[in-house]
């Protein structure tokens, strides 16, 4: 059995450029995140934290980092199934993951369900969601930007 | 075998609240930590990762939020009991849990075998405990408030 | 199968001070880290997430903390050294464990493989590393500082 731990955070793109919010696989209400990708921090979180539990390097290895990156304009559930398809073919199955959402908006509990459900079937185990604010206090609480940490557990079948 | 990741931050009371100070389950010297319940962020951390390995949702969504809500006034380690018989109930066991907590005060060091009992002893399974500082950086260093992240694995009887 | 949970955060050392850079066990180009040890938080938080799922303390209990502590001066990689033979002598033995830094440098995704290595044979299973930033946010995003978080999975062997 061996575990991951993965983290991200990005910053809110600003009003006016009109940015659809993608978070956890979902297209929400309300601006985006910026990135180069969609800026899906849960997923992103995910897939490092499985990418450490593999011992296959991190998002920025596999996809790249900038504008001209593989894995730029990307969503995150699509990074996700090319990350599972990576794992797979060096032998490594996820077993379970978590994800918990650091952050001011979206209300996660209102789509809880739906969200997991596309990240589960993305990789083809349970991923949990929890969600959770910060009174206010540091760039997430002041509503500058949204954070994620994950876990993961990984099998090795080869 | 099922993994989850929790994570809480709270803001300290003003002093002239006079608000006692529970965290990790016991009642520490100096000025509480704001919340709906007491505050606890060790023990909400804690029922997150708990809820989240077991694909349950987030203390949100089994404790509400706001004053009027289920969870409000409880201890954390009721939150964490009812949180158990919760799982139980639905054939969940918790194997194993930690909790790294992050602020200046209290010094957990000090009585962290006790915290740790007595939080073992509410889920039915080892917790541990570990505390830091952030070097005066961010919320936490500032004295703001205090986080917590949390893990914890989980199997199913059912 | 216990899991562990670690964090670690420490203030950048002012350039004029020409302190090394220590972080996950290598020696980095750049202005170092503070800390009584040598600020690797890569490494403390890996101990603190072992000594956690071994039900042990944190690295504060066993390495102590201030100028004049057992751990002071201390390169993280023989503090990991040190902590696996203590986990040893109580039947403990890691099975797998990752760390997530974050922070605006050193770029990790440079020696990766080298510092995973490292870690790895300091505790004798696969250590994996992933690296990000926080978008210019908070205190890791404005550069003032660096963190950590950690988990492991323990096997009880006795
Ligand atoms: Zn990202
Ligand atoms: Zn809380
Ligand atoms: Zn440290």
């Amino acid at each position: 059995m061996l575990i991951g731990q993965g983290f991200d955070a990005h910053r809110f793109a600003a009003p006016d450029t009109h940015r659809p919010l993608w978070l956890a696989g979902l297209l929400w209400d309300g601006n985006g995140i910026e990135g180069d990708s969609d800026g899906d921090v849960a997923a992103h979180a995910l897939i490092d934290a499985l990418l450490a539990a593999s011992g296959l390097g991190d998002i920025g290895s596999l996809f790249g980092v900038g504008a001209t990156a593989h894995g730029a304009g990307m969503h995150g559930v699509d990074m996700l199934r090319e990350t599972i398809e990576y794992l797979a073919a060096r032998g490594f199955v996820p077993v379970s993951a978590s994800v918990a959402i650091i952050g001011n908006r979206p209300k996660i509990g209102t789509r809880r369900d739906e969200a997991a459900r596309v990240l589960s079937e993305a990789i083809g185990c349970q991923v949990s969601l929890t969600a959770t604010t910060t009174d206010h206090m540091g760039f997430t609480g002041r509503g500058e930007g949204i954070a994620a940490i994950a876990n993961a557990l990984i099998e090795r079948r080869s």
